[in-house]
Order: C-alpha cells, then structure tokens, then sequence
C-alpha cells in the first residue's frame, strides 16, 4: 500500500537522506509528527536557511556562507601549508581530528577517466594559479587512498613538481585499534614495508 | 570543535531525527548540500506542508488530512469491527500486512500510572461512546505485549464487556523465521502452550 496525501509525500521526501530506506522513513515521520513537530519545523528552517545561505569558497572551494571560508581568512593558519581533499566533509574532518594549522583546497570528486571526470571538473586550473601566486612550501596529498584517489594525487604530484613544490602524502597503514588478522593484504604490505624504527 | 552557522544549525537539526546521531547529521548535511539540494528543498517543503495539513481523525485519532480519515470514511470497511492500537503506526502496519478490513481506535499511547498516563490521557471515554453508540460486534485489542500493553487491553476489555462486547486478542506466539534457541523464555512458553493441531 503506497501511502498518499502529506503523510506519504513526508515519507518520500526522508529518502533523499543517505541511508534512510522506506522503513525508517516511516518511523520518522510518524515520530515528528507525533513526538516532535517542533523539531520538524526546525529542521524545515535549517534546511531552507542551509540552502539559502551556503555557497563555495571562492578561494579553497570548501562550504562556507561568505565569499571567503573562516580557514581562508584566518591569520592564524599557515597560508604555505595546503592540504589538497575531495571533499568539504574531509576538511570538517581533518580540523575535527589533526592539528593541522594550514590551508585546504577541495576538489569535489577525484579524477576518474571512466566517468568522465577530468582536470577541468575538479578545477585543477584553479590550483594551479594557486600554486603560481602563492608562496606554498609544501603541498599535503590527502585525497582518498582507493585507485581514482591515488591517481589524483600522482597528478597534483606532477603539477606542484613543475613549480617546485615538495608534495607529501597522508600514510598507509593500520588504521588506530585495526587487529592484524583482519586488516586487508594491501594494508597489511604498507604498514609493514613503511616500518619506522621504534 | 562545534560547527557554527547554517551548516552547524543543519547538522544540529537533523538530530531531531530518531537514530540519527553527530555523524550521521553530518553525512546527510553534507550529502544534502552538495549532491541533493532539490531533494532538501524537496524535504523541507514536505516537513512544512505536513506539519500544516495533518491532523487526527476525529473518529479513530489516526493521522488524516481530513476530519475524518480514509479508514473511518470508507464504506468498504466493516465498521463492526474494531481494532484498537497504540499508535498510527500500527494502523499502517496492519493495513500493510494483514487482510484486516474493519475500522480502529488509536490510543496514542498505553496505560501506564507510574508515568501518570490514565484513562483520559487515552481518550478512553471516546471509545466507551463508541461502545455505546456504534454496532460493534468484535473488539481486537491490537496493544503492544508489554506489561503495559497487556494492562491497556484488560482495561478496554473490561469496559467492553460492560457493553456485551466480544473482545480478542493478538496472538502471542514465535515470530516468523524465528529460532526457537534464540527467542526469549515469555515468548517460548506462550508459543508453547499456545499449540495448535497440525
């Protein structure tokens, strides 16, 4: 039975959230409507107000309400420090968890041939004025760490070499708590060979 | 570091969600903005319009648009027949899943006196009118088989019978696909006694 009218329409429209299927979305509802509209016209608000107000970064492409994100116009960061990530919720997290003091600069993707996605779609052109103008003296590879990730790294790579600037890469290797009998074979080769004296 | 602005009040906002916690308010936050916004303005619209159209059906107490809901308004239902649960939820559920074809009554919630939840709470003394008013041949008291639930269904059994009215209960018994070692002991022994021939 496709439910229909408000309730129905309120059930579909929670399914455009990651990982919510037919199920939670009908618990959802009933628990907003019932237990929480309040919360519910909240979330309406936020939504339009999210919508309305957030844009990208003209300078490092990340989510931000203004022209400029609150890490690009700090004066505290280390402006010759930039750290190249896939995406806004990377540099929400690499903030959250490292100390890192730098700056960031967002792809939005990684390049991918396959899917059509290439240097332009990831506005490498913008980087690379970046690292002409800029004062950088070292350049962080943080995208991901699958094939189409590692592939955009080795470009960057190419691209800060012709300016000389020394890139580095995030490291391979356990992740914190991982046992070793169930971490995958790749994993396991890198965190051996890339050893460090104890 | 709490996030500040329209992103921070979004991700705060989507909490309000059940089973939604700090990460995954983040991922949808995130995933809305930069892949889905039609399907957030989409979300919001329909939080909006539901907040503003749905009510309870002065009849059963289920959600509805109307005065009276779709159930209530049918004349294909056998109003003979009522159902009494705890939430509109379940009135979903049992017009989802079973062959049921008469009419409800929502409590919006169960007895419970320790959390100062009685009789009028659950608008009992609308569904004594019912009893008293309407012909009804069959009570099925469709609680839930908690102790509370299971107090709930003695009480409204006893209003019933006051009117001659047949009341029934929900089976208790193994869920389906259920395995006898993994299921609890209360649910065994009801199973168990509970036996029907083969």
């Amino acid at each position: 039975m496709q439910q229909t009218g408000a309730l129905g329409q309120l059930m579909r429209a929670l399914r455009c959230l990651p990982g919510v299927g037919a199920k939670s979305a009908q618990r959802m509802s009933f628990h907003l409507l019932q237990r929480d509209p309040e919360g519910a016209r909240h979330l309406a608000e936020s939504l339009l107000g999210a919508l309305d107000k957030i844009g990208y970064c003209k300078q490092c492409r990340t989510l931000t309400e203004e022209d400029l994100c609150d890490i690009c116009q700090s004066t505290k960061r280390e402006s010759s420090l930039l750290c190249v990530v896939e995406t806004p919720a990377e540099v929400f997290a690499i903030n959250l968890s490292t100390g890192f003091k730098g700056v960031f600069f967002v792809l939005h993707g990684r390049l991918s041939p396959l899917d059509g996605i290439g240097p332009t779609d990831l506005r490498l052109d913008l980087l690379e004025e970046r690292f002409k103008t800029a004062e950088i003296k070292e350049v962080i590879l943080a995208t991901n760490t699958t094939v189409e990730g590692e592939a955009t790294a080795h470009y960057i790579h190419d691209m800060a070499q012709q300016f000389g600037i020394k890139t580095s890469r995030i490291a391979y290797g356990m992740p914190f708590g991982g046992e070793l009998e169930y971490v995958d074979g790749t994993t396991l080769a890198h965190a051996f060979n890339g050893r460090r004296e104890f």
